[in-house]
Formats: structure tokens, C-alpha cells, sequence
């Protein structure tokens, strides 16, 4: 894992992301920039482990990052993924810095911009419009949750997947399909099945 | 349903959660109360139909509401409770203000502090600490909703019973059995079962 330098050209998908939201200015741009972590990440790089503080809120500049914990089989199970343009975290542990119950990790070799515990209160109290974009954010990710509890229970496993490939072609033509079968929870094979069906 | 007259006497768990997060004077305390709609509801009164557009988002000052759609075998699934001190609302439906995925109903005769959408864009401005408060809402909201994905996969449904308990007991005291069944995915009398098993 490296540390960038910071420069404004390195993360344009971050800056205009904010700016579709909020309105800053070159000095608050500046000065946000100052004051968040960009990583360049590996494939298979950790941003968090399970049991571990997750210490920062993660955009996606670049990349795929996916969600998972470990189940009482053994077995890794995706809760989420992240493309660019969304953050990522485990937000009850970043909110109380105890031990984060989920592992966040590349699947793409990736490039993300991190927001610190420790400089969260200080920009939201120098960048004030700051408070706006993420209550957008978390407004935006809460609503995906909300319906994503639905598609879990609602339909047919096969029609929860066909309604994922809809919504999210990106997700399923970067995703590996192993990956794709964890998250909606199916096995490798029946997705390879379904894909056949589908395709 | 009644639509109330405004006092502050009225809802006092209303004022008194949000100056836990933000600094409101009185007169902003009289300026929000005049921009939110408090209802008083029957046990069964729904607030939002399944199709319908979510027109705002509730806050439980009293009482107890649920969430729930209709499965594809015609059962309710239950996806969310609300007590005292939370909000609800189905947020893709409020956000896009387009037909709502969910149906928001009273278990009990309640009290509930309505922010409707075409106010919430009036309020945010003339009280910008709103964004602060709404900001912390949802991240709280999101970060139980990540927690609730890992239950549901983690553990035997017996340890996520137990789980719920511990955690909810206020729920589980409140929350008719059939209805605490249908949220944790089981069935009336494996939930009975559970409850002698474990009292």
C-alpha cells in the first residue's frame, strides 16, 4: 500500500463527485485535499480486517473494493461491493473505533481516497457543506440497504439475479463470479448456470 | 389520523433528541415545529401503502411502527421496526419521490413527527445544523442496516434470535410474536419454541 503526494489531478473522480453535490470552491478544495489519505492499493491488498478499527471512510477514486466476514461455515460472505464514486466502511466501527466486524478488500488493484477518523470533525467544522454531501451519502447507501433487505426476501434466488444484472451490468462484468455467487447467495455453480440461461 | 396543533409541550422527545446532536435556540426550535407536521395514529393506520409515494420522513416521538411488503407467496415480511427516538422511512421512495417499495404501518397507537420532502429543502436551509443531525440519523441508520445483513447470514437462526434479544429487548417486550417472527425470517411457533427454550 502506498502513500500518494497529494495532487489535485490524481483524483479527479473524487473532486467532481463532491462538487455534483456541494459547492467548493479552489481553497476548500485545497484544503480538503490537504486533509484526506489518497492509498493505492493492490488486488487482495486490506484496507480492514475483521477485529481490526476501521480508522476511515473510503471513496472509491479507482477500483473495486468488496465487503465480507468470515460465516460459522468457514465460509467468506459478501456484504457489499464498491466501484468508483462510492464509499465504503464499516460504520458502526468507524462511528465508536471498536473492532471492525467486517474485512474490506481489493478485488481490482485500486486507487482510494480515505477521510481519517481524526480529521473527520475538523473538516466537517472548516468544510460545513461537507455535512450536506455525506448526508446525501450515507441518505443514498441507507436507501440501497432498505431495498436490497427486499430483494433478499422477496423473490426467486433467480430472479434476484436477474434483477442484480439489470441494475448493476458493472458489478457483474468486473466481479468474478465466485464473488458474485457469495454476495447474493448462491453457489459458484448455480450462478455459472444461470449465466448460461441468461446469456 | 389527526394532524396535531402545534406546541413544543407536545413532543418532547422530538426536541430533546435533536439538541443531543445540535445546538438549536428557541427560536429555531420554533421555526422547526412550524415546518413539521406532527400525527396522532391509530394502531393499524398505515403512513405509507406499498405504490404510493413516501411524502416524508417520520420520526416516532411515541409508539411503535413497522415496515413490511408483501412476499411473493402474499406473506408480510416485516423488514424494520421504529421506536421512540428513530425515523423511518422508505428513503428511496422519499428521496426519488417516485412509488414506495414498503408499507409503513402503526403496531401501536403512535405519535409521529412528519418532515415532508417539499419542507425538508426549506428547513435544511434556515437551520443548516439539520444537515449535521440528518448526516449522524442516516450513518446511524446505515450502520445498524450493515450489521443487520451479517446477522441475517452469520449464525444459526436460533443465535440470531438470542442475538435480537439481547440487543432489542424493548422490541421483544413490544413486538407481537407473529410480527417478531416474520422480521427474523422464522416461523410463529419456532419463535415460541425459542422463547420457552430460553426464559
Amino acid at each position: 500500500m502506498f502513500v500518494l503526494f497529494h495532487s489535485n489531478v490524481m483524483y479527479p473522480n473524487f473532486v467532481t463527485h463532491l462538487k455534483k453535490y456541494i459547492s467548493l470552491n479552489n481553497d476548500e478544495v485545497a484544503l480538503l485535499l490537504s486533509s484526506v489519505k489518497p492509498l493505492i492499493i493492490d488486488k487482495k491488498d486490506f484496507l480492514v480486517k475483521e477485529g481490526q478499527i476501521c480508522r476511515a471512510n473510503y471513496f472509491v477514486e479507482q477500483g473495486l473494493l468488496r465487503m465480507f466476514f468470515v460465516n460459522h461455515k468457514g465460509n467468506e460472505q459478501i456484504t457489499q461491493f464498491a466501484l468508483e464514486n462510492w464509499w465504503i466502511a464499516d460504520y458502526m466501527s468507524f462511528t465508536m473505533q471498536n473492532g471492525s466486524h467486517f474485512n474490506i478488500q481489493a478485488v481490482e488493484a485500486s486507487t482510494v481516497i480515505a477521510i481519517e477518523y481524526h480529521k473527520q470533525d475538523y473538516l466537517m467544522e472548516q468544510l460545513p457543506q461537507l455535512e450536506r454531501y455525506f448526508r446525501l451519502m450515507m441518505q443514498r447507501a441507507y436507501a440501497a440497504a432498505q431495498m436490497r433487505v427486499k430483494y433478499f426476501h422477496a423473490a426467486s434466488k433467480e430472479d434476484n439475479y436477474r434483477q442484480f444484472v439489470s441494475l448493476f451490468p458493472e458489478f457483474v462484468r468486473r466481479v468474478p463470479q465466485y464473488m458474485l455467487a457469495s454476495y447474493l447467495g448462491l453457489t459458484p455453480e448455480y450462478v455459472s448456470e444461470l449465466r448460461k440461461r441468461n446469456s
